[in-house]
């Protein structure tokens, strides 16, 4: 079913926010299996509106718009409606009765203003707004279906749910795919593209979507099927293949978050971890106590961002710092089972970098990090040079902490 | 200037993400003084992205695509912009030759794959990417100009601000609105509105917009004129105006961050500060360190997460603990207290709360936060019940801990 979104409204195409709803349609859509080939905003007006709505209904099979059924002036979607269909807006006394009878049971008066709302162009059904006034419309015309829903949020996404949602697996569209994300982390775009690149390729019914953030680059298998049950087996066992070439730098198979992950870990172990961090400055520890219920394996842990903390609260040697420097493979190190120490954890996890702009040299430039986790027998130490800006490196340097410990405590070795 | 944005990426037609590009455009472009016709989103699909520019270049004097220049098999702009054209796509080499050095200044040699990034439309311009191996693209014909930037919203923003919006300026368009930004915490959206919506109507030829976010409300005030100075002095204008009804949950009158305002006052001031946090985990010293030179004023903390590190860390009493409870107004004073005698800061900041899901009771529900600010002089607390999530519940401490540090430095008294 090839279907387009037509969202409708000024302050979208001025950016004032996010176009959430075309995300939303986008998503339940995809979801019920139709393919979304294009999603359009124009402004409120009629004339726009309706030869955005007319060209769409051209090439597809679906048109859902949201917007522009409202009462204020820049209103135009009904309008629209009714000259692409060549006829005229009538007055719908029931839709009106509804109108009144929403404003009374608040104890108002209807204004006089909303009586457009119920002007609804022939040819077309109203789709009833337990949300709202204005009533959505459905019609089909040569073949294409179209729904006009209300533009605010919980307005748009009852009538879905409850409308919109049932008319369609009615008329026969069902969830013919099943999607599945892999989640990764340590192995950029590029790489990943080509360790997998060649079997993406021959994998049957299967899409393949990269996700990449400064965390890692998350994977979207999209599996089709004549069934539900064929689309959930096919994207099983793509996702499958595909993981079994990215290990050791797959950490999820699932929504779960690295932190998540770790933090499940952790506890399966009774084990307790603290922090000791320098350029993240507390990051680490908010990511990791972003879970509920982390309290059972987070002790706490210490922000040492001055050397004096360094050697105050950590133990780190003043001879270290001073030959070494404090962003160093030894500093590092001393950091991770100091705070072990201090906090009387099971794992201390240390980060020490250069987030920049400034501090960069040319043995040590920006972006430069060294990550060490101390457990009961030994501390391991890995480093890095992430890119981008300061947020890039601190992100970048949280996940790669927390991924060192996800390796510790998996036993798996350095790539 | 009628503008078109189009924005390419399958995984925005299926609503993995809202599409923060369109906005961020639609937002710099208006601001700019041109005019947002029409938004479309498409798949990496060359035939689709063909069409879509085609009709838009057809219809507009400026067209704007992000999306579609990467490395993987789905990315596609590249190859429509040539077909638009009627040219083909040759191999630059002065791109080759950065997008080599990019990856070698990392130690990494450049995957063949990206050699793909370097193949250029006859007839097109690269601008430079400065934030990742992808160049944009710009050229003109039959009077529009068309800029095709990268989906990433770093490398789209960089390269926005750094090329596109100096071209255009070069090119005529100039901002004839101007706009302040005036950023508020502590304050209700609702109670923002009742304060300022009397004068707000007033105000000659300026729109207040609301930005409400779990930080605050940041307030836009858009100054119009028929030149630029006349914008820029309604706006100076009418900011002051507004600012006045809302002193003293006003922090900013431009961009700056509270944290940012925060670290300023403290270098002006030579003073440190240092953080002990329990229900954040580690966000305060997070926000504090996002400020480039935060070196310079903020010495570390205590991520005490456990009762056990607030006792051996910080010095909490047992028996406060015991009698008060760890989320308490006493527990802050001494945590506040014990950080600034463990860092020898001049300041000491303690946050405890209950950040939930869990641990809420009747008598300290989901949402209870106190924190403290521990001075040369003397210790001043405060406390909160914050609404919403966990997440929501550690933004919002986190930003009340850093506006009660900037009200104990300017001596400003509660409200």
């Amino acid at each position: 079913v090839k279907t387009e979104i037509i969202t409708i409204g000024e302050e979208l195409l001025k950016g004032v926010r996010a176009n959430t709803n075309a995300a939303f349609l986008g998503e339940r859509l995809t979801g019920m299996g139709a393919v979304v080939t294009r999603s359009a905003t124009v402004a409120d007006d009629s004339a726009a509106i309706e030869s955005e709505l007319a060209a769409a209904m051209e090439r597809s099979d679906l048109v859902v718009t949201t917007g522009g059924l409202g009462v204020t002036a820049d209103d135009r979607t009904r309008r629209a409606v009714a000259r692409v269909l060549g006829t005229k807006l009538v007055l719908d006394e029931d839709v009106l009765k509804g109108i009144r009878t929403r404003f009374e049971s608040r104890g108002r008066q209807m204004p006089e203003i909303n009586v457009s709302q119920a002007m609804v162009p022939e040819g077309a059904r109203t789709i009833a707004n337990r949300r709202g006034t204005a009533p959505g419309l459905v019609f089909e015309r040569e073949g294409t279906l179209v729904f006009a829903l209300p533009g605010p949020p919980s307005e748009l996404r009852a009538m879905f749910t409850s409308f919109v949602a049932p008319y369609l697996e009615g008329a026969g569209l069902r969830r013919l795919v099943h999607e599945r994300i892999l989640r990764t982390t340590g192995l950029p775009e590029s790489e990943i593209a080509g360790r997998i690149g060649p079997i993406a390729k021959r994998l049957a019914r299967t899409d393949v979507a990269y996700l990449p953030s400064v965390r890692g680059v998350d994977l979207r298998i999209t599996g089709r099927g004549s069934t539900a049950e064929e689309a959930a087996i096919t994207a099983d066992s793509s996702l499958e293949k595909i993981a079994s070439r990215l290990e050791p730098f797959v950490y999820a198979t699932g929504p779960d978050t690295l932190e998540k992950v770790v933090g499940y870990t952790l506890a399966m172990r009774g084990a307790t971890v603290c922090v000791a961090e320098s350029c993240t400055g507390g990051g680490l520890g908010r990511s990791i106590t972003r879970v509920p219920g982390s309290s059972e394996y987070f002790k706490g842990g210490v922000i040492a961002y001055s050397d004096e903390l360094k050697k105050r609260l950590l133990k780190v040697k003043a001879t270290t710092l001073k030959t070494h420097g404090a962003v160093s493979e030894q500093t590092a190190r001393e950091m991770a089972a100091g705070a072990r120490a201090a906090c009387r954890a099971d794992f201390g996890l240390a980060v020490t970098g250069i987030a920049g702009p400034g501090g960069g040299t040319d043995e040590k430039p920006i972006g430069t990090v060294h990550i060490a986790v101390a457990g009961p027998d030994s501390v391991r130490h890995r480093h890095y040079r992430f890119a981008g800006g300061r947020s890039a490196v601190r992100a970048g340097a949280t996940q790669a902490a927390l991924e060192l410990l996800r390796r510790t405590l998996m036993e798996i070795a350095d790539d």
